[in-house]
């Protein structure tokens, strides 16, 4: 068990409603018509009800992509080899790659952590880079398959659950006002989706898609390992805590990232999901803390056929619908700006009283 | 007539598609999932499809907001008066408006156009300011109310599209990549939606929308403003020339936008369109020269009925569906991040073999 993981869990509070109609009131008196910048302006309000203030200026927002190994793989589940994961956490670093590209773009800090990637270090540090950090915990680098038992061992969830808090410590600490989160994992939406099957719950068809890319035999091996990993963790008949469905079925990247979203909720940082699998990760959250969903903002909708039901769950309505399907928080990234745009509005529009504009 | 237009027109051309085909390959060698950026791929492709040639780093944006008044006002079919139109371009070139604020935050120029406001100026410019040019012709600040006859001049019309094409050619030399479009103008949705309903042809109630704002009597003042402005114009039984219905029923800032947008698809400068005002002056330029459409990309998906015909009409699909409904560019240019997106990813991201990452 962790202190530091109770302690954030009971700070987990609901947007403030107060600010929220403020914030709206706000927005009224400015140089528009009522509402008719329509989600933006919903945007902005829920900005400041999940910060408990409206924004003063301009939010420094941090991206962090979590990367790990999945056992799950070795079932033939993804159209990419395990190896790749390392590969793509060299390449975020070195700023090559999509959400790298996206982060730069978006003017944000991009954090790359290695929450348990197969073969590319040694010791307890990443030897990827400096400039990607280690949450690997107890030497854990990549998940047992689920389809003979437990992905981890209950404490290592747990203390990846804190790391994860850590960072989101950190990050608020630094000044970060909004947090975009990603995933990397050869095999992670085979992971996502029978946490998903566990939580919602739902049946592992309903809920297994192409990931990056599997052909139909490949998409049905994923549904098979789903029904045997939940069948040899003894989850898919009844209730199961987030906690156990975390260990027994998901990912290290996933617990990291539902540390992160936990942290950031106790903190009132604003946390922006990708896709399907930090989909996931705030499933896990929320099902530690009810109240995390009200912290959360969808920034896309992923093709997989698992996301909608999470975000009915979550309560969430994606800002974009582009057809991304990739993850590494490049979903996320790409919806900053408009967060950015919505914090704009609030602080640097006239009302029509300063513009000597005739309002109705 | 104006020799200018028929040169314009006759150097409209349809995207490259060749150039579609290198682009699509050379992001399939990109580290990601071929197709897994989803429309940020196809955006960077017709981004490059219509200028000819991939770009070799960020495009510079303008963002051009056209405003005129409307005589059809007359009818009660808005929500606010006529003098706030000339109250919004003093706003726009003041930096409070919503525009003024969201261009700032793109990084992009804004180019305030009085294109016929009433009241607001005297003489040939305008007294607005510094920072907002005149378009206005023959001194025309204002459409006539169309239930009573034409709302222009066919001359006023061709002088108006003459006068946007030379602001597209102006921004094309300033070496500006893409170009926002969007409108202000009280009771120009009305003029709007008299547009579609002669141009796609379509029933003046499954066009006509509420705009800013108007109640269930307004919009039922506005229908029947349509419908007059038709009867009175002689339109709405037959094909009808584009020219011809902008002049009947359309609006300067209108016909100023179709201008632009006809200069930018022959210049080869992408176009953003903003919402339903903007997609009417898409109509009207695709009227006159019928490979327009190719040029442009739509921004977001407006509330107003009208807008979806005309987007089919256009073979438009909006990138963001945010339930904007205030005009201004606000939806074009709150959509420039992500053609920055798109073309960060073409330029800047690294392929397979640069990062060492195994393909498939």
């Amino acid at each position: 068990m962790s202190e530091l993981l109770d302690r954030t869990i009971a700070r987990v509070r609901a947007p403030d409603e107060e600010v929220a109609r403020r914030t709206a009131a706000s927005l009224d008196a400015k140089t528009k018509p009522p509402g008719s910048l329509g989600r933006l302006e919903e945007l902005a309000i829920r900005l400041a009800a999940i910060r408990g203030e409206p924004p003063a200026g301009p939010l420094h927002a941090a991206v962090v992509v979590a990367a790990a190994d999945h056992g799950v793989a070795a079932q033939g589940v993804s159209a990419y080899p395990s190896e790749v994961t390392g590969q793509m956490l060299a390449a975020f670093a070195n700023g090559g790659a999509a959400v790298s590209v996206l982060a730069r773009k978006a003017g944000a800090r991009l954090v790359v952590v290695d929450a348990g990637v197969a073969g590319t270090a040694t010791g307890t540090g990443s030897e990827v880079g400096d400039d990607v950090r280690s949450a690997v915990v107890g030497g854990v680098r990549g998940t047992a398959d689920i389809t003979g038992g437990p992905a981890m061992d209950r404490s290592t969830a747990t203390a990846l659950l804190a790391r994860g808090i850590e960072l989101a410590d950190e990050l608020a600490r630094d000044g970060i006002g909004v947090v975009a989160v990603g995933d990397m994992g050869i095999a992670n939406t085979t992971s996502a989706s029978a946490l998903c099957a566990a939580l919602l719950p739902a049946e592992p068809a309903a809920v297994c898609g192409r990931g990056t890319g599997v052909d139909d035999a490949g998409l049905a091996r994923k549904v098979d390992a789903v029904r045997r990993g939940l069948a040899a963790n003894g989850l898919g008949d009844g209730v199961v805590d987030a906690r156990t469905a975390l260990a027994a079925v998901g990912g290290l990247e996933i617990a990291f990232l539902a540390g992160v979203i936990l942290g950031c909720a106790a903190g009132r940082v604003p946390v922006l999901l990708d896709g399907f699998v930090t989909g996931s990760a705030a499933l896990v959250a929320a099902g530690l803390a009810p109240q995390t969903p009200g912290s959360l903002i969808a920034a896309t909708r992923s093709p997989e056929p698992g996301h909608d039901p999470v975000l009915r769950r979550l309560g969430l309505e994606p800002l974009l619908d582009l057809g991304l399907r990739l993850g590494e928080g490049s979903g996320a990234t790409l919806a900053l700006p408009l967060l950015g745009a919505a914090v704009a509005i609030l602080t640097d529009m006239s009302t029509f009283e300063e513009a000597g504009v005739t309002s109705v």
